[in-house]
């Protein structure tokens, strides 16, 4: 690259967008469907059903502890994908960037992104460049689209909770949050907090090998496992009750949390699953969970119930307090 | 909405956000896929191929003669889906909103998306919305991913436009580019000059219905038909002479042209496209163009040469010169 700083000809779909997306995309996602340089990927399909998926990527700051915005930007739609029992395969990847965003910057990002594809066994097929001029948008956004294939003994969907079924949380939470917002605030813990921020298609496989009825899948990202909680009490018509007590939360992110007035249960996660699975398997399943590096902490949070349909904490202290969807904003730009 | 202004708090993924999601992205694309309300679309395949394909939207302005940011974000993936000959089905949309925007332009442009892509016959499937704060992007962008799925005989690439093969363009030049920079600067013209916006996959379906065998199939946006054609002869390591006489051009958008001084070559069309396709059949592929609404403008333009591996024009005074990519930018956010 000639300028090390991104300029508004790099968006202009001429010849020097074209040097961009051979020397920084194509470079590091090389392969043979994207490698055609087509307007469109093309790839086959057996026959199975398809996961489709999308969400844009706004973080600030665009590096943090334990990721950046490429590395969120593969993970979260690998596990959008991965929530449904689909095998992610092909990702798009769709880049908005501010003139003068630096081109090494770029790179790096790139260059995450095409690790962690690689990690997560997903390819990035398809993309687009866009660049606005300085002060129209905030250094870089990324959207991500995902496509993967799902097998036709599996349905797993928000909707499928059902009373007795035991709830699983796949490690601690509210890591991201914190790490991210410590990093944007210049705030110093004494033990540093690390986004957890990974691929959990190969957690659901593992857990998908246990036993196909998994009911529902979920990410506890943007609101956080209470959120994500209420959402699926809504959608299966049911209720939900949670022991505080056995909520897996660092004791630096439990700290953090305090100090800066957050709930842990609001704050967002980028590597971690809530699954909602029959009582008879999931202490199977919770064994094996834990033996993916991504599921090692994994604990039963608590389980289903028919009424109220309604969100419930036991707390630590023995009372029960409804847990509601997040209301207003918490953090701007966590993900 | 209790707000007429977009709020950090809708795009939190909190209570504001599922309010925002139902009241105006779901009413408006309501479809059994959308509304299981997941993270993620699931829908059947047969086993044919699978386009695959993404796009930011940052035009500005966001509404213009011919249309707005919705319309083109539903168009644009529609047409890089059809110009695989795949049939376009399945969108996703992402919507990164600036905090303060109005509720009521997002409705608008929505509303167009939702209208846009039933005269495609495509369906909006899964979305995400991201706000972020006041200065920190520009009014909206939108990113739109699209599926499609393509017949196992077909097969179109930039890569696939052979010596003797015609050139055809779908219509007028220029329009898209000149709508929105007159928009833009608040320029007026004698006869008004309006956007070609529009999705192109009832013309592709119209010409496969003549052959399948079309050798390639490109529609010119950004960098407009001298970039697009500049791509297919390096793809395709061919030569492409056209004729300057045969590009259609509208007498107002040739005017502002010259005021402005662009050359409507290189001017973003946003529903245009370029076939190149066997010197048997190119008549009979131009006739049925002609009796699509989109089409009906269409003229042979030129067609691919061995040598040089250049793209040439033969001027309407007898020259011949070079035609080359786009250099530099032309319009910024024109898409």
């Amino acid at each position: 690259m000639k300028s090390d700083k991104i300029l508004l000809s790099h968006g202009s779909g001429g010849r020097i967008s074209h040097q961009l997306v051979k020397e920084i995309f194509v470079s590091a996602f090389s392969n043979p469907v994207l490698d055609r340089l087509d307007d469109q990927a093309i790839f086959e399909t057996t026959g199975q059903r398809i996961a489709f998926t999308t969400d844009s990527y706004v973080i600030d700051p665009i590096f943090f502890p334990g990721g950046d915005i490429g590395k969120l930007a593969v993970c979260g739609t690998v596990n959008d994908l991965a929530m449904s029992g689909a095998v992610p395969r092909y990702l798009s990847a769709g880049f908005i960037i501010e003139e003068g965003f630096p081109v090494d910057d770029l790179r790096r990002v790139v260059q995450s992104m095409s690790e962690t594809a690689r990690e997560a066994g997903v390819t990035i097929v398809t993309g687009d460049t866009k660049v606005v001029s300085r002060g129209q948008a905030d250094k870089l956004f990324i959207n991500t689209a995902g496509v993967g294939f799902i097998d036709n003994d599996i349905n797993i969907s928000g909707s499928m909770a059902k009373p007795g079924d035991k709830i699983i949380i796949s490690g601690t939470i509210g890591d991201h949050g914190i790490a991210v917002l410590s990093k944007r605030e210049g705030l110093e813990f004494d033990f540093p907090i690390i986004s957890d921020c990974a691929p959990l298609n190969s957690l659901v496989s593992h857990m998908l090998s246990v036993t196909k009825d998994i009911h529902v899948l979920r990410d506890p990202t943007r609101g956080g496992v209470a959120t994500i909680l209420n959402e699926i009490a809504q959608q299966s018509n049911a209720g939900i009750m949670i022991e505080e007590s056995n909520l897996p939360i660092r004791e630096a992110v439990r700290g953090a949390s305090e100090f800066l007035g957050y709930d842990p249960l609001y704050i967002a996660n980028e590597g971690k699953l809530v699954a909602i699975v029959p009582r008879e398997t999931a202490d199977s399943i919770l064994e094996k969970m834990r033996k993916n590096k991504y599921g090692k902490d994994a604990e039963i949070i608590g389980e289903v119930i028919s009424e109220p349909k309604r969100v419930l904490l036991k707390t630590v202290i023995g009372g029960t307090r409804i847990v509601d969807m997040l209301a207003g904003e918490l953090l701007p730009r966590i993900c």
